[in-house]
């Protein structure tokens, strides 16, 4: 952080303050945002039929739209067509928010910790609160190969742990 | 956070699913909740008129009232009348606002990596993110201190150092 930055910097509109907290809050401080960045980022759910059946919240179809159209402008996700296929489009994590694994990774332990959290839906934010800042970066760097290079997730990444972690606790349930 | 949970946890409405992120977006995910605790972290104010008068959003009174009832009625602030003076309140943080410390240290180093912050209202974000989890640790410390156990700042704690940071930069600026 204390680096000179070296990328270009996410355009957004001039907002209430420059306070890099408040800036923050002014770009994802809805409930909707980080929502749907965790469904891509946790599910590998790349498309707009896929995060809408999928949703957990069951978010609604406008809502979602919106959100995506919203999180494109702002440099969060990337677009691609689906080769072959002109009307589908692929949503691919940017950089910008393949680090925002750090702050959903607290969203998620303070959650673990504070609210009555569904137990199966947290051992994940679980093993990667506990794992440090080690598993962050091996799994930002696994995002990076997926997002950012358009490999397929390893069999042995973060990911897949994380996958089988939740089924057995699902089993469990 | 592998440790069994030894402390009550927050009152919350049912919500959209029992995933820990979507509860605390759920919870805090809007414009102005994380805001408003800042300056209560981060300001030392506690009273009403003082977190209006100094807000750098210039948040309207109207949301300030809201949302102080919102993180109050949510377990996230604490309401004391002021001694002598039965119409004045004091706002303190709880416990569970305290551990948010570590997820408003990722909102600030977030947004001063990746958005167009100003840089004497960056300061004290990169501080505490550049001074790791002691820092944290030591914040958090501070904090209880005064909002739980209602002690004035020491004049050499964080809140101290990161004001001093914060005066050095506005004279730069």
């Amino acid at each position: 952080m204390a680096q000179p930055v070296e990328h270009e910097e996410l355009t957004v509109p001039d907002g209430r303050s420059g306070c890099p907290i408040n800036m923050t809050m002014e770009l994802l401080g809805d409930r909707w945002s980080l929502v749907v960045l965790r469904d891509v980022m946790f599910g590998g759910r790349t498309r707009f039929r896929e995060l809408l059946g999928h949703s957990l919240e069951g978010i609604a179809s406008n809502v979602l739209a919106s959100r995506l159209a919203k999180l494109t402008d702002a440099g969060l996700l990337s677009r691609h067509a689906v080769p072959g296929h002109r009307q589908k489009i692929d949503y691919f994590l940017t950089d910008a928010a393949i680090e925002l694994v750090p702050l959903i990774i607290e969203l998620g332990s303070w959650g673990a910790r504070w609210l009555p959290t569904t137990p199966e839906l947290t051992i994940r934010a679980q093993l990667l609160a506990d794992g440090g800042p080690d598993v962050a970066q091996r799994f930002m760097d696994e995002l990076r190969s997926i997002h950012l290079d358009h490999q397929p997730p390893a069999d042995n990444g973060v990911l897949a742990e994380l996958g089988a972690a939740h089924r057995r606790a699902v089993e469990q349930a």
